[in-house]
């Protein structure tokens, strides 16, 4: 088992980045504009970017501090992983620890995700900061696999 | 043991990649202006930044194809952890596999260093093809932590 694990900090409340990643205005502002879905527990979210999509599961909430995704659809390496979402105030900051977890194997596709999960939470950061992030398809390029 | 993973493709030859991974000015062009030490197999390269630095052995070099180091001093969780690149072509791109590997623990300080590096990678594709990198001291902040 593998994970893909990052640390951000944004300068908000923690309420103001939990609300976007349990809202589908949220969601769609820093991740993809193609969101839809159920945010509630137990609901499941479809994320759709130009190549395909992902469908993840609410597993918990606990507001302004924990948010937990399984992705119970999308790319086969996806599915039965998890997206957890730890937040913490530290002063002016809320900091961010996330992971997606439970890879198989440390594939190509793997390291590709580790990379462009960071350029969406630089978006996520963005988007609570200064009300704009860079949701596909207006998001950061990294390589020929977009 | 824990891996960091990353995955970006560059628009320019392998050759120019390894360029900027093996010599002091293509180094100091995107990870941190104050690089300095000897880049030739078996030497030790230090890299400075503001809040300290890690001194890195080259243990492996493959013209064009690979770059091995071996971090032999700086903070506690990187010493004898190693840090490689794979490059290979495809087509117009250079695609550059990352791996930090050896971690003993998933500590909050990996997933730091785990989204620095993807800043630092995107730096690295900006410099070979732009000519200008984000180099410390003109990093992207990502945190509290910098």
């Amino acid at each position: 088992m593998a994970d893909i694990l990052h640390r951000i900090g944004v300068v908000a409340e923690p309420e103001r980045v939990y609300e976007a990643l349990t809202t589908l205005d949220g969601l769609s502002g820093w991740w993809t504009e193609k969101t839809s879905g159920s945010v509630a527990p137990g609901g499941v979210i479809e994320f759709r970017f130009r190549p395909g999509g992902f469908d993840m599961k609410v597993v918990e909430l606990e507001p302004g501090r924990l948010v937990r995704w399984e992705v119970v659809d999308g790319p086969e390496e996806w599915i039965g992983t998890f997206v957890r979402w730890e937040l913490r105030r530290e002063g002016e900051w809320t900091i961010v620890l996330f992971r997606h977890e439970g890879w198989r194997e440390p594939v190509e596709f793997m390291y590709h995700c580790s990379t462009k999960w960071a350029t969406y939470l630089m978006s996520l950061k963005e988007l609570v900061e200064t009300g704009a992030g860079s949701p596909d398809p207006r998001d950061v390029q990294i390589s020929d696999w977009h």
